[in-house]
Parts: C-alpha cells; structure tokens; sequence
C-alpha cells in the first residue's frame, strides 16, 4: 500500500506555535522534507527542529534565490519525483510548511505535481496571518467587516483599489516592494491605522506604527496590518 | 502585581489543532473564560475540554441568541467586571476562543473593555479558514493572488462586487444568508470554482462542491471557498 504525503503547517515561528496534531505525525513518519535556499537553512525546518527525532531521512529542496531564475521548478519537479518513488514503497512523507500549508504556501508546488496519484493529508497550522495581529495586540477583523489579503508585488493602482474597497487589509511579501507600499498608505491617509509586525513570534520579532518604519529596510517576512475603523464602504 | 488576560485560540474544531503554547497556558492559568449560548455547551470549551484541567474556576459568557438582542453587551459588561477584579487579585485568567481570537473573534468584545488596565497576551491559534482549505485538499490562496474574507450578511450587490475584483474568497458565516450567496456565485459562474466545507476537522465535518449543496440547509459554521484559476483582475 502506498504512503501518505502530509503538508504540515509548522506555525509561525515560535516553536511552542506547532499543534498536536503536528507533532504526531513529525513522530511517526519516517522521511521530512522542506524547501531552503540555495546556501544556508530551513525556515519551516528550523521553526520545527526540537521536534524532529533524529534517525529521520530528510529531503531538503533548495530552491534559487535568482529572481530571474524564480519560475525555475526543476527543483520541485526533482523532489516530486524523489517524494513519489518513498510514496509507492510505502513509506509516509511529511512536507513541513512555516505558517499554513495552503496559504501561499510553497507546498502546493509538490500537491500539483503529486496528489493525483496519491493520498494527501493537511495538517492546517497558525497562520502569520494571526501571529501578526497577536503581536501588535490589535484585532485582524470583527463583526461583519471584510478583510482582504493583499500581496506587496502588485501595481500601485491595484492596490490602492483594493485598499479602498475594503474594511480591514493584511498587506504581504513586502520587501522590496514595501517604498510603493508606503506611498500608497499614506496617499489614502492609512499610515495611522496600520501596524507592521517583522518575524512575528520569533526571537526577532519588531512591532513598529507604520508611520514609524523605513520602508526602504523591510525583509520579506514582514506584514502590514491595516484596519479602518467606523468606516463603512 | 496584576494578573495575565490571555486570548488563546484553540483551533478550529480537532482537539489535536491546538499549539503546544496554548496546552501551557491552560496547565497554568487558574480561570478560565468563554462564551456560550444561553442554553448548552460552549464550541471553545468543548474543543479544548481534554486539555482543562479538573480544578479550574470558569467563567461562562451566557451570549442571547436572539437576533434582536445581537446588540445587547450585558454579558460582556459583567464578564469584564468579573474578569477585572480577578486580574487585579494577582490571578492569570485565559479566554479561550475557537479559531483565533483576533479573526472574527468575540473576544475582541473583552479586549476592548479589559486592555487598557491589564497586560494582555494573544495566543494565536488553527483558524477555520485554514482548516477548510485543508479540509477540501484545496490551496487557499497562491503567489501573488488576492484573498478577500467576505461575511455573507453583506448586500448582494457588494458581495458581487468583491468577488468580480479578486482571485480567490472566502465567504463566512453561512446559515441563513446562504441561499443570496448561492444565486450571486452562480450569476457569475463561479459555483463551480467553490467549494464548500461544514464543520471543519470536527467530527460531524461535511466537504461537497457548491453546486451540490442545498444552500436552504447550511449552519452557521460553514464557509464557501472560491479560486478563480488562470484568471486576472
């Protein structure tokens, strides 16, 4: 019979962030695997490491950096295949995810390439999403207000649209992209309703006004909140 | 020295979805805090029954369910009393919320009467929004596509519009408003790009396709997830 792949969300950083759940199967499968980059660690491994036993086979997907090169799957097409060869033996592989699996998470490149043929299993886990708002102390939403998630990489236009219609707004990927950002903020006079939170529940965790910020010193793992208050649509 | 409020998410349903911070809470806390409906059991304090311990003090929030009352605080009012005063006597007490407490969480109606005098702390927990997406082996949301959360009460008009500008939705508190947001997904042909989830990772969990789903006979604690696939803005 053949194995189970798992995504396993891994939570947000924080280590104590994992469930239950989670922890059960990291215990009883007996290969992981887990994209890094081309030089250097884990994050999903590293925020999971205290609960890994240690004779586990790990499979670890290095994935380039190159912006140029970031369409390149060869990576992921290679992992498909090493995952699919444990699978058919029988064996049970667990992809850990930082956050949750399926919220823009790199692991549906191995479900596309795999669940056709094989049994998949999500283990849902805390989102950055919720970390964030944690961190700030500030409610993400409430009662009927419409919350939109809203990747940093698109146009300027798009976004103060998006922006516009509306209540309550989690801003990702940010980055390089973070100056646009800014700009649009403050264009729509939102820098004072919104937060920003940097490696939210990690040991480098910083939450700052976004007022505060430089947007020209922003890494990828960080996320604007941004919510309206008393304002209709 | 002044007590802890802790807002601890326990997930969306499986007891095996809570982190291994909010267990440690709930070891040490010696009051624990929920809501409930006016007659029966308490969703978060059925979620996390196994992990409360047997000599706790509780605090059940007895919520009206009639609709006419909605706006109706008194619960909370005296809640916040109760909570307050055993803050100040130096004891921690934890509000445990199914899901996350930030996401569409009541216990936003404590933290905006208890955190301006007390330390506050958010454990956040397994949202259902991830929780469905894992439930129908559905990726939520990918790259640098838009997410909205769109509660269903909203207007007809409004929920068309949200959903005409994003790539993938996730429409919440289901019940009665079901049967509205039934004829607008199919209007713009979108039924069969969504999904549906009852209950999710609970045992009486439910996944079917929209287009199967008798919108009539939906629960509160449903969700309708949409992925518009290959399409733009």
């Amino acid at each position: 019979m053949n194995g189970t792949l798992y995504g396993v969300g891994v939570g947000p950083g924080d280590p104590d962030l994992i469930t239950l759940k989670a922890l059960n199967i990291l215990q009883k499968v007996p290969v992981i695997a887990y994209p890094a980059p081309e030089v250097g660690e884990s994050l999903a491994r590293k925020i999971a490491a205290r609960h890994i036993p240690d004779n586990r086979r790990e499979i670890i997907i290095r994935i380039p950096l190159d912006p140029k090169r970031s369409t390149d799957q060869t990576a992921y097409d290679q992992a498909a295949v090493d995952i699919d060869e444990i699978l058919r033996g029988g064996d049970d592989v667990a992809v850990i995810c930082e956050g949750d699996p399926f919220f823009y998470g790199s692991f549906m490149y191995l479900f596309n390439r795999l669940a056709d043929q094989h049994k998949v299993e999500i283990i849902p886990g805390v989102s950055s999403l919720m970390a964030c708002a944690g961190a700030c102390l500030t409610p993400l939403v409430a009662r009927n207000e419409v919350l939109s998630i809203l990747p940093a990489p698109m146009e300027a236009d798009q976004l103060r649209e998006q922006l516009l219609k509306t209540h309550a707004a989690a801003i990702i990927k940010l980055g390089r992209h973070t100056p646009k950002v800014y700009d649009v903020l403050a264009e729509l006079d939102l820098l004072d309703c919104a937060h920003y939170v940097e490696h939210a529940t990690m040991d480098t965790q910083r939450v700052r006004k976004m007022s505060e910020v430089d947007p020209t010193e922003v890494p990828y793992f960080a996320m604007i909140l941004v919510r309206k208050t008393g304002v209709g649509l």
